[in-house]
């Protein structure tokens, strides 16, 4: 999603063989327009309990994908608009001392309301306070999860999903892995969790632990901006509000390597790309949703 | 404010039967003229205390606007700001733990101060520590309330202003009922609080309670921002720094709908109307905001 | 920095009689491109703890300037982000209640670990408990201090560094002193720290307590978007992370002074001069930020 251009990895040895294109008749093509027209027709509200850094363009990414937005911390507040929509997001980045114990009791209680939620374990690794947060998520998980490779990685290890340690140590917000790298740990994860993992990076590789697929598009800028990856995070739970966690993960994806496709042609740099980006989400049919790069592992 | 071409409201039973459109001698757009003169002419500082998700928008509006910005969050930071400026802005979304005091402590702070302030009653009903902050203000109230229809019915109903519920129960930071629905509710609060209550929507209405006023203009795009509320309740406060209640409300809603209209001709999606929105609010003349779209109920 | 056309002082009793412009083949100008090279090889994490107003410009502005960002708040956090980055930021807009006592808690990590950080003081001498962060920071000082004029004299003051008073209290986050008001102010607190310190305005003054340098340039839409100094700041971090003191805070102004008169000719008002200026910051090329319009004090 993040890169445009690149097209191997270094760590061939859990690259897999064969890569099937999806045919234009696939049946999850079909999901996917069908999703996006879902969320244009019927404007979901998806929840955000995000990081300040980038909540603005969360909101923002929401809406041009043709959602809506409202963002809370307090557990009275998030669960109250838990209520009235249909999935919410959690993103770990700047904590807050009163998160510890908020957090847990947020996701505590969308388990027992059986509401759906996406998990972005931004920097996952660094810092005490977040590992005690990510690691009580263990007991009620999310829905979706959706990271960099290192944070897939790191947060496999935490809840015990893979025995074996796979690629390096958290380096802040920016992967040091890649998404192949990622490729044994987000299968595990989506099979612990019951739902789909993504991974963000060149390729994008979206799994439910069963099926798996590898997205391409999107722009270099979006390595550029504060923020892809959050606002991906995001609109993955307006899809999410409208259709199940693996077409939800696989379409929020594909709308945005649509969009940052089209936006890097007429941007001139970072700033420019960000709005072009934003409008290039409001302006993305369901059709070209449908219509990006995917291809099936066999 | 929001919607450009909404014409009709479907709760006919409030709708006002007489509208007068103002006159161009009227002298309240001469008010308005001299207010937006002032405020390009004296770049007023108004503090807010707002949101995180918009925080950084309702700053570069005051900027653009022609005042200046500077956000506080604790009461001895805010009191220390509220003495070298004219008025204030408080918006309760985005809530954190310590907010249940602080905010009652600013707004008694502010009123023994005699210190003008606008509130944003941002998801009015949702969440136990917004309702207790929201009741806690009756007793210090605003000088001017700023919100969608939905928050003002609850605000009134929480203030006991309006006995009689009217319109649904709140849904968010989005409002469900139309201004006409809260015609009653509005001229209700202003007169409570002895100020001016704007309802934003797809037509604006500001009343202090006698005179009841309609604003039309703005453009569909701002519903598909995040901000365009909380930033307008900003400019407000702005405008409150230089003249009185009602000019002020009405003079931000005219400001805002004269840029909204401009802005929408230029833009191609909601991230380059964010950006011409904000250059049109900076180059939008006193003598083209006092010749805004508005009429007067009689 | 923040604005391109005024050109002379009111208070001409500090201002220094001997400026000469610094030769093409000054030493300083090579160290500006190889440091503005260095950051476009290495992408140099440069970690911010800032305010919720700016701190997704703070972000994007770094990663435009060539570098990467990582946002914290809690000790914890913050000290296992230093130790996999060459530099920190600390902003202390918009305080909250922890900050008290987890901001000095910072600083003494940055000391014991000898990690270089940034102090953007703002809004300096408003309220007690940012007056309490600032006195502490005095026993673990940082390696550059940038702010506006006002700043630069309160801190100095608080600090004891200067004796006599010099301008005027603050009023709020905005400047109501000059550049030439802060030249003695700004050189005491240099010496005091052993770093340096760079003073923001009409013209940019950045000093090592020895050499000191006077900046030109910029835009005067700079000081009509929110975030400018704050940025700038964040930006002298991602300096600091590849160079030494003095070469990091002349060369995060002359790269912002470079970008924002580029961004100026393509602004239509404040909204597009914010796209302009971080596309222009990422167009920048090291070769001309050596060339940038720089005077020497003799």
């Amino acid at each position: 999603m993040t890169e445009s251009t690149m097209t191997a990895s270094s760590s061939t040895h859990l690259t897999p063989t064969h890569l099937t294109p999806l045919d234009a008749q696939d049946p999850l093509r079909e999901r996917l327009r069908a999703a996006a027209q879902t969320v244009r027709d019927t404007t979901p509200l998806a929840q955000a309990v995000t990081n300040f850094v980038t909540i603005n363009f969360v909101a923002n990414a929401q809406l041009a994908a043709g959602g809506t937005a409202a963002m809370s911390f307090l557990p009275d507040d998030v669960i109250d608009t838990a209520k009235i929509c249909n999935a919410s997001y959690i993103n770990v980045g700047t904590l807050q001392p009163y998160y510890k114990e908020a957090f847990p009791e947020i996701a505590k209680a969308f388990a027992g309301m059986k509401h759906p939620w996406v998990l972005d374990p931004v920097a996952a690794g660094i810092g005490g306070t977040r590992t005690s947060i990510l690691m009580a998520f263990k007991d009620y998980p999310p829905t979706v999860i959706r990271g960099n490779a290192s944070e897939i990685i790191t947060l496999a290890r935490m809840w015990g999903c893979t025995a074996q340690a796979e690629g390096t140590r958290p380096q802040g917000v920016e992967s040091v892995d890649d998404v192949d790298t990622a490729h044994d740990a987000a299968q595990h994860l989506a099979r612990f969790i019951g739902g789909a993992v993504a991974v963000s990076g060149a390729i994008d590789l979206v799994t439910d632990g069963d099926a798996t697929y590898r997205l391409t598009g999107g722009s270099l800028y979006m390595t550029k901006i504060t923020g892809a990856g959050c606002s991906l995070g995001g609109v993955t739970a307006t899809y999410l509000a409208v259709t199940d966690p693996l077409t939800a993960a696989v379409a929020a994806s594909a709308h945005y390597n649509v969009a940052g496709s089209a936006a890097e042609g007429a941007a001139h740099g970072p700033g420019s790309f960000q709005t072009e980006f934003v409008d290039a989400l409001w302006n993305a049919t369901p059709e070209a949703i449908a219509k990006a790069d995917i291809a099936r592992e066999n």
